[in-house]
């Protein structure tokens, strides 16, 4: 039987990714534990040694995290920060990768090597082993997957799970514009993820692939709703940037364009903002913003400016 | 840059699988450390907890693993099994995986179903855990990578790097035939494996799965020449049926279809074959055969029917 279908209706188009992973989870039953242990969470943990162990996978796909416009070097980054920054948002410590390549035969010799190297000085700057691997053809572009093995910098590690009603809704950097880019510049918020996994007062966290909008919500405690203050949302200046040519709002760039890989995570509602953020800034030069709160479902808003988040939609793969 | 050249002698074309590993081992340099720590063994091998740890990487590709003559619970169970025979190759214990799909977006949900439904299964029969994995898509085919993580049965491994000299060669089941049909009946040698990496006269292991002359070099220790006796290679039904068509000797068949996945291994040359078979037969109905000797290099052959392995070649990737 061909793989493969014209008929759109039988297709996993029409699912959408989300639905897909819903179903994929559901095909596999018994054998996919529920997260953290299974699918579901930024890493797979995979407990039976003395420090929980965290696994990550990520491909980077020419004409899809990438194409001509950007360098072999950047390819390579994009690869390895991506799956890192899975780990950064457990509060992990990362400490080896395997990298799988299929290829079609016509690819530059020159173009792998850079591919390569910028990934070796990346594994060595965050003391990450490259420990193994896998070459094969395939007819057409490049499809390079890595897996990035982790552990728990402490005993704790940060799931999505965790947050409680009425607390605040934190986020690093700023956001919007990142894919429009084919990010890959950016700096996975290792240091910053592992010293939030260490603070009590933080109860959950996910780093930002999709875009906040479709994100935000795995980390929604249920019977609240997701209050968020237009006006704290941090705007990127790409996302300004974008926005004078795509007809949409800085806004909109900022809520669903995805590839921020930006830390967002949920504290206390005890905590004050000011003092959390004061707290913060003793330690890093990035940007932290508290933008709203998981507030109980009929509550009545903390902002005069609530954001519906339910409005804008994040990225949408295989649509 | 494009990733891709029209001229063969900058692609990877040029350089064909082995060496293009040989330069990403080069290019990765102080990242990637000596197998089996490293790129270089069936699996890579991660220590710092009790027990090793052992990491295999292995996709299947539509057109190059499977085609549309093979049902989709087909494609499941060679990607998982695939990743199942490198870890029995080292004697370990499997424990947990996570599969990246990417594909196109006219892939059959029906088929997917199939596939995982497939994986799912051998994972339960195998005590594995389905832990994570990524969906993305890619313009054009299927492409879906299993990371294998596993463990060392006991404080052993096996590795492909401590044969001696007078060393005999073994080899599981009977070869060839297998990659013409796109081989996904077979049942990876786990226990075999495990039992093999107790045995303290057994000194390195590998499977099979380029063709026994392509892939039994990496088993040669320095100073020796493989001798094997041609009357001893297992020739399998699959070599002869095909090689009454190919045009080939079911021998050649045999050395060089790969996708075997059978274990070949180097046991101490003061074991009596016999001896070792009949305690082989006590545990297995798989079947075994001595082949050979990695002899001194300049010895004179132990065999009348001396096989020159150079004359064949293995299934080259990238070519």
């Amino acid at each position: 039987m061909s793989p493969f279908t014209r008929q759109r209706s039988r297709s996993v188009a029409a699912l959408g990714e989300q639905k897909l992973i819903t179903e994929i989870t559901r095909w596999l039953g018994s054998a996919s534990p529920k997260p953290p242990r299974g699918i579901g969470d930024d890493c797979a943990v995979l407990s039976g040694t003395p420090r929980d162990q965290l696994i990550t996978v990520d491909p980077v796909i020419y004409g899809e995290h990438f194409d001509d416009r950007i360098p072999a070097r950047g390819a390579g980054a994009k690869l390895f920060n991506r799956n890192l920054s899975d780990i950064a948002a457990m509060g992990g410590r990362p400490r080896a990768a395997v990298i799988a390549l299929a290829t079609a035969k016509n690819l530059k010799i020159e173009w792998l090597r850079d591919f390569y190297r910028s990934i070796a000085n990346l594994a060595r700057r965050y003391n990450v082993l490259i420990i193994g691997g896998d070459v094969a053809h395939q007819a057409e572009g490049l499809t390079a997957t890595m897996t990035m093995l982790g552990e728990a910098k402490k005993k704790r590690l940060l799931s999505r799970k965790n947050a409680k009603a009425d607390d605040l809704i934190f986020v690093t950097g700023k956001l919007g514009g990142s894919r429009l880019e084919w990010h890959w510049k950016f700096t996975p918020r290792l240091e910053e993820g592992q010293w939030l996994g260490k603070r009590a007062e933080v109860h959950a966290m996910m780093d930002i692939s999709d875009g906040l909008a479709k994100d935000l919500p795995a980390l929604q405690p249920k019977g609240t709703r997701i209050a968020l203050s237009e006006d704290a949302i941090p705007v990127s200046k790409s996302a300004k940037q974008y926005s004078e040519t795509s007809g949409e709002s800085p806004l909109v760039h900022a809520l669903t364009d995805g590839e921020d890989y930006e830390l967002v995570f949920a504290v206390s509602g005890r905590t004050k903002p000011k003092d959390f953020i004061q707290e913060w800034n003793r330690h890093f030069k990035t940007h932290l913003t508290c933008i709203g709160r998981f507030v109980k479902s009929r509550a009545v808003s903390p902002f005069d400016d609530e954001l519906d988040l339910k409005r804008f939609h994040g990225f949408e793969h295989l649509r």
